[in-house]
Formats: structure tokens, sequence, C-alpha cells
């Protein structure tokens, strides 16, 4: 079975506290998320913890979505990591956020479970900012990409905007 | 409150299939990387998937362990995010690496929730890769630092062994 995967590791600020203070509201936009991220749900667990905050993931096959929320700060930290080929990560990234009300987001884009036909698996990354125009579906940031291997480390720059 | 945290991504190749194809085993001991992480326990969700392959997670105060298992590649896919000085994520790699009779794993150390008092979160990178001897805990692997942050990217490489 495939191992690649695509893991999105966010750090969103500049969010609603309102809404990232409810842990229904967070569920909700997770939910969704997975949907717009065409994957299959398995398991859904959410929590409010003290003083403030949410902790919630969905669980889907080989894989899953997370978010942990601090509503004074208007941060969350949020993991889209998904399997397969019909699957559409990114666009669960930017609705989250989005729903969130973020402002800025500070992106690493891990793709996981990568070999070199040999079993030995490792990932690569990707890491870029955006802040978030009005409607962040038409903003292309400029990426930097990183592909670690064995002590090997190359870094290119390029820009997509 | 602090959002400071460490969330460890790992591609841990060489694990046994007998072992992480059993969905009690692999939540077993992820349940138990959490107790060795010294980290409280709000919920548990493991399931196993078709043809083959557990996904789980355990979400803890602010953050979760997950992983993703590929029996027949002998691969997980395993994260471990931890916040509070009282945590040790690390250790708990090295518990359910060990426990799942890997071989080799590769890491990436995210520090996550970092800000400059902007309350603009971002987060830092720490890439190495490990080949498991007898006894994990006695070995030092030699590590790679990346700090990206607002389009800036250092990149500095130190032994540790």
């Amino acid at each position: 079975m495939e191992t690649l995967g695509h893991h999105y590791i966010v750090e969103g600020s500049g969010c609603s506290a309102e809404v990232i203070s409810r842990v229904e509201a967070v569920e909700q936009i997770m939910v969704r998320a997975a949907e717009v991220a065409n994957v299959q749900v398995w398991a859904i667990s959410f929590h409010r913890f003290s003083p403030n905050g949410v902790s919630g993931v969905v669980v889907i096959s080989e894989s899953h979505l997370s978010v942990h929320t601090w509503p004074e700060e208007g941060y969350v930290a949020l993991d889209i990591y998904t399997c397969g080929e019909k699957a559409k990560p990114e666009a669960a990234v930017q609705h989250a956020l989005k729903a969130f009300g973020a402002s800025n987001m500070h992106i690493t884009e891990v793709t996981r479970g990568l070999d070199e036909k040999d079993k030995s698996y490792f990932h690569s990354m990707i890491t870029w900012e955006e802040t978030i125009p009005d409607n962040i579906l038409n903003h292309r940031p400029r990426r930097r990409r990183r592909v670690t291997r064995r002590g090997r480390t190359r870094l290119t720059a390029s820009s997509s905007s």
C-alpha cells in the first residue's frame, strides 16, 4: 500500500478568540476540513481544556487532522496529514484557517513515507509564510524547499508569486 | 498560557510487521509512550484499516500523539507533540520506536508556537537520522538545525556524537 503522505504543519495567528474557544465551532470546522480534503473520517475526538482552548483530532485512513487552540493568543497549531492521490490537504488547510479567522500563517509541508525502494523511509519539507488577504485562495506564496536525506541537505529557493 | 510545543515527526523503518499490524499492540505502545512522555491522556482512538495497518491517536492537553502503520513495508509514521516543561517527548519517541522494532528512523523535531512577542507564531526545525543499535537510549545522533522565519533561513550543522 502507498506510504506517501502530505502533512501540513501550520501555525495560524490572529485567529478569532470567539471562534477558537468554542469546542463545537472548532470541531465543525475540522470535520468540514476533512470533507474539503476529500478523505474518509474514522473517528472524531474534541475537548475543551482548562482554563481555555480546544484540542481535537479527526482520524482518517492512514492519517489524521488535528488542532490545538490558544484563544487568548489568537493562535492555532494545525496539522493536516493525508494519504492518497484523491486527497486535497492544502484546500483543507485554507478552509480551516479562513474559518478560524487567521490573518497570518507559517506552514511547513512535510512529504512523508518517501523511500528509494529500499524500505528505509524519510521525509522532505517545504516551508513558507502567508499573510491572508480577503481571498486566501487567490494568494500565491513564496516558498522555500528543503530535502534532507542521510546527512545530505539541499536548499533551493523559488518564487511562485 | 504557554504556546511552546515540541513536535517530533518520525518515519520509522524496519519495524516488526507482527507488532505494527495488531491494533491492540500499537494502542498499548502509544498509551505507554504517553506515560513515558509524562502527559495527561484525554482520549484514545485506534483503528485497524483494510487491507492492513493501524491508525491511532492519543489526545493530550494542548497536543497529541499519533501513529499510522504499514506492516507490509515495516514502516510507521509517528508524531509525538507535547507542551509544557514537564513533558518528555523524545523519551516517548525512543520508547515507541524500540517497541515497534524499528531499525532506522528519520526525525524532524519541530518547535511550535514560537513568537517574538508580537502574537505572530512560527516554528523552527531540526532534522536528523538514526540507526538503532542494541540500546537506542545510548545513541547520540548527528543533528542539523534549521530555523526559518519570515523568509530568512539559517542552516547550521553540528555534531553531538
